[in-house]
């Protein structure tokens, strides 16, 4: 009972400091209209003052935004911690966020009467030429410079002067992109649990590339029959082109399905499962930006526009290679200079420097692909991916800490801001078009291209898998089929027309859909799927011993194998301090190369493990070796073997013997992923990795 | 010689990402015109698509700018390891941020063609009324919406046109104020020495305002004598009022010794010099920033401006008072807030959310007193005040370090920014107006208006302090008053009179020459002055007593008891976990509510100490006790008393009987600083406390 009462007393706390921000929040808006009104009133001022002074209202205009933002924010972490202190899972963070953001928008739009702080229209003038980004005023032989905004509809002028306080709450879009966007990817990328995720690689690349396509191109056809529907029964008189449907296919096949990974993470759900989730939505991010540009980039020649063009449509292809890889390579290349930079300064002294560094670098990215014409999204995702690889095992361990510690902040406060952005533009948003057929048919489109996704692509890669995605995992890929702050970005980022208008309220309502009623639903589906539930991170691939299930064979072991020991041999000695040192690897006439890229540590760290099996890891991989290797514990600084009997047993188990090459990659990976943690010697601790 | 080879060989390494970076960013630069020189060629396209790509392009722009600025801090980084690995102690980072920002900014104005990406003059179009923030452009029929970027001078143009590069690497001046100011004064604020800060408040705080206000004051007229001078040879023939040459001197006068405390901090040097200096550096920011807006605000009457009038200047006067004292109590106002959610929430069990609610509550102090019409900047620093005084205290140990380290890089990053920012505006500004007799002037000024501060106050302090501030400590203090980011940022808010100019290129000069000759010179003046380094700041205190100094007089011994009583007996107890239980310090009448407010741990903590000694420190803070406590140490979980014997040795010292209860408030306060980092218990560990 003292509990109970410890958790009303808390509900009571958050409640009534709910109450006080809105009070406050509202407070201040009367506060602030108060004051713009008096200042209406000097009428008679000189001109510089009436600039200045609407200057200074603007900037405080967007700090009583920004305080918005931040007061819904707060209020989401406390209610996040009363739900976390309760145990509630049927609401997720970004949920709570959303609804948040619902009622201040719903504030925002009904409780503040419309009154505008300057209620005349604003001056206008005329020119023949086109608008250009910079204009000039001449007043009175005074030059004013003015800055492009956007067009805007005649019609819309009125309106937006009456509902300028509205108006006023929406962002630019491309602050998602740039600024908000970034660290979420980036930390995806920099938290993926590697074990797992490399075990599925294959997999989860197909899901990726090729289930983005088929899901882009099933919802595009589908949503194209929508748009005809409603021309034909005339809900539809502006312009729809296939290639909008296209767009929009791309757009919604950006799952994200943050809810459904929250629970597992808390549940400890299937870890494979969990993989092939959580790389599914990250690469298919990449994949849904990228394939929306290119679809705009789709330019049939000649005056058939928006007709099938094979030269275009080959074009299009290409800029999606071009853009996806030139972003994968630098988003790649920026991770191995960092790696290179940490690896030959002795900069891991200071951890400040190190972390700044870090955080510059992997900044650095996004700017140098958004400057050559690439998508900064993708790059940031594959440098996280690189940064986790390889760069974090130069790091010092305080280093490692803070950065993941700050990027996990970045990641926490930029996905509720989106979230909560979200709640809010559905009753703030100026240009809503809602249109009940389309948004019947999203939603039929989103669910049969989900299936035709994943219940296809699943069975197509049981062929080739020996630890087959049983149904019930296949049931959940398409449960957690989520939308959310990609989409969301994605169809903001231009909403010029009426098609994107109508698109754009369609994803808002999809992404509040799937969000609360598949993010809720997580926990019940988990046990009626009989997807098993707490699972220890470190016992996992023993329990799959025990259960006798194979969950170790590669799709693509050949490939896979190269690219590991290509990996192990030569990317880790010369860009880390771990891994065998290059002396030993690279051919002898290398030699002084070698050991001027070898790090002192690696002969360290070689010397330790210096024992007739050594050798067998990198020529064989010898089972008995890793076995023994990931079993130490962190029982005191011993580096014996531990439990050399439990891994010969196991090698003795005729049914595995086939697969032994494989698995012992895994242990190797499984071994890496954590050395990351015990740097510079090959003690493994047992400890939990949480993303 | 290995330690040489490898110090060489990093510095190669260090000296050819240097090149290499350099080389990129110039490959970039011209990769992107060769980019824009082929956009700029389209000629035939629609409108729409030309906007699209010049969004597009100003957007490339955008990004490569940022990436400049990076790369500069990337660069940056690394030398500054280079320094510390060498212990080069002449260039501090921020120094070296400056060279660099001059570097770059000598290749971007004189290495690239200065050619425009557009080479046309932007349109033009007439008016009579006042500009206005939003004007539409009607283009045969299609509206397109602009808002005012600002004031053009006539003659500029063509100038701007021609430069549109170096134009585009400048900033608008309220990214300073609005997001890298912020981080750096709240981490000064977080990061106080509380134990040296508190004991030397009364100095503090008059070296910061009175000692500003002299300083601005003696500036101001001797550079209305400069400008009169300039005016009599003829070097003057635009406006500059008095009123410019007080705004002027309260620009000027914000000192930002970070060079020497940085230097400070790693030789040890005296604590009580050092809380002097940063203390005063951090409240004359706030003080200078007030003060500059105040005699904005003074607007005299009538026709005949600029001339003095009482009541215009009361008003200022008071426009001074209700700013510092509103951002104060918004500061405060938040942080106490904070310190309350913090207390009655169980959020430390989550160590993110509560680090994302400490970061955001902070940002808002800034959002809201900017909303209100505040300080933001002076609010954060009150903010951070508060922030370490109490909610530091209810913190889990995890957040703790989180937010100081988030902090941390935030305040890094942002100076790194700003300083390489300064070095790059030196070349790449457009509008510098190099005075050599202003300058000279100036430097003049600040020499003699800091002297004016410093030794007169001095001597008034002295009268008052038994601890006096010897002649080498204010010949120090003297010396460390660089300028640096708060002139800076002051000085480029408003650049639009020649006079502003004038001073923005004089502001820039000066932070030059005292961050690298004084900040340089600190290490040799040090030894000079027979400044003693090398003291152990736990050992501080003990040190003195063997000296035989008296360091511990309270300047307001009353006035500070006062606070302190109500401080450790109400507002601790109320905002925080620590503290004796309200139970025991209110009244019997308030029982259910101080119950209600009263933490359970501070139960706990009660009972802990629960001896016959304990009610001694609330009363009278008897002498003995405290000293033992602070005696503890940290070796096992034991309260036990230690060295109660050197206690009472020490209290017998007749020499020291009258100040007892001050010494008692010290130790006091000395042990709630450490609190913060044993958290709970009382136990008190010999920590360092490096800012």
């Amino acid at each position: 009972s003292t509990r109970l009462g410890e958790t009303m007393d808390a509900l009571g706390n958050a409640a009534s400091a709910a109450r006080r921000a809105r009070t406050m929040l509202l407070l201040v808006w009367t506060l602030l209209n108060a004051v713009s009104g008096l200042k209406a009133d000097d009428g008679g001022m000189v001109e510089e003052l009436v600039t200045e002074k609407e200057a200074e209202e603007s900037h405080r205009q967007d700090s009583v935004n920004l305080l918005t933002f931040i007061s819904l924010l707060t209020l989401t972490i406390l209610t996040i911690w009363l739900f976390k202190h309760r145990r509630v899972r049927f609401l997720h963070e970004t949920g709570l966020a959303m609804i948040y953001g619902l009622l201040v928008g719903v504030i925002l739009r009904y409780g503040i009467p419309a009154t505008s702080y300057h209620n005349k229209t604003p001056p206008s003038c005329s020119l023949k030429e086109g608008p250009s980004s910079t204009l000039l005023l001449n007043i009175s032989g005074k030059f004013f410079e003015y800055t492009l905004k956007g067009e805007i509809n005649f019609r819309e002028i009125h309106n937006v002067e009456q509902n300028d306080m509205l108006r006023k709450v929406t962002f630019d879009p491309e602050v998602f992109f740039n600024i908000l966007l970034p660290p979420i990817i980036f930390h995806a990328g920099y938290s993926l649990k590697k074990r797992h995720f490399f075990r599925n690689l294959g997999s989860i690349i197909t899901y990726a590339f090729l289930g983005t396509a088929v899901s882009c191109f099933v919802i595009g056809n589908l949503m194209y029959g929508v748009v005809k529907l409603m021309r034909a029964v005339g809900q539809l008189t502006e312009k729809f082109y296939y290639t909008d449907c296209l767009f929009f296919g791309a757009i919604i096949s950006a799952t994200d399905p943050v809810t459904v990974l929250a629970i597992f993470n808390e549940l400890h759900a299937d870890g494979d499962l969990y993989a092939l989730l959580f790389g599914e939505s990250v690469m298919n991010d990449a994949v849904a930006i990228v394939l929306s540009s290119s679809i705009v980039a789709y330019q049939p020649a000649g005056a058939n526009t928006h007709m099938f063009d094979a030269s275009a449509f080959f074009k299009s292809v290409g800029i999606f290679l071009g853009i996806f890889s030139g972003s994968f390579v630098m988003g790649a290349a920026t991770g191995v200079v960092t790696a290179l930079v940490t690896k030959f300064t002795k900069l891991h002294c200071f951890p400040l420097l190190e972390t700044a560094l870090f955080f510059l670098m992997s900044w650095s990215t996004f700017l140098l692909a958004e400057a050559c014409g690439f998508t900064g999204v993708v790059a940031v995702l594959f440098c996280g991916i690189t940064q986790a690889h390889y760069t974090s095992n130069n790091l010092s361990e305080e280093s490692t800490k803070r950065t993941k510690q700050l990027f996990e902040v970045l990641h926490f406060l930029a996905e509720n801001f989106i979230f909560s952005y979200m709640g809010l533009a559905l009753f703030t948003f100026q240009k809503h078009i809602f249109s009940p057929i389309f948004i019947i048919g999203a939603f039929v489109a989103i669910f049969i291209g989900r299936a035709l996704n994943i219940y296809p692509l699943s069975f197509l890669l049981n062929l080739g898998r020996r630890d087959k995605i049983r149904g019930n995992f296949q049931h959940m890929m398409m449960f957690a089929g989520l939308r959310g702050a990609m989409a969301f970005a994605l169809a903001i980022r231009d909403t010029a027309t009426s098609a994107r208008q109508m698109m754009f309220t369609t994803t808002l309502l999809i992404v509040f859909f799937t969000v609360w009623v598949f993010g809720g639903g997580t926990t019940p589906m988990l046990s009626w799927l009989h997807i098993r539930v707490g699972v220890d991170p470190d016992q996992d691939l023993d329990g799959n011993q025990d259960e006798g299930q194979s969950k170790t064979k590669q799709e693509s072991a050949w490939l896979f194998r190269l690219w590991y020991t290509f990996d192990h041999n030569y990317l880790k000695p010369i860009l880390t301090h771990s891994g065998p040192p290059l002396t030993s690897t690279l051919p002898s006439y290398c030699g002084p190369l070698a050991s001027c890229l070898t790090s002192p540590r690696a002969y360290e760290n070689h010397e330790q493990l210096r024992d007739p099996d050594t050798d067998l890891i990198h020529n064989d991989a010898d089972l008995t070796f890793t076995f023994g290797d990931t079993a130490i514990t962190a029982n005191g600084a011993s580096t014996s073997r531990a439990d050399a009997t439990g891994g010969l047993g196991w090698s003795t188990n005729g049914k595995r013997s086939g697969s032994t090459s494989e698995e012992a990659l895994e242990r190797e990976l499984d071994s890496r992923e954590q050395e990351l943690l015990s740097r510079g010697t090959r003690l493994v601790f047992p400890m939990e990795d949480h993303i």
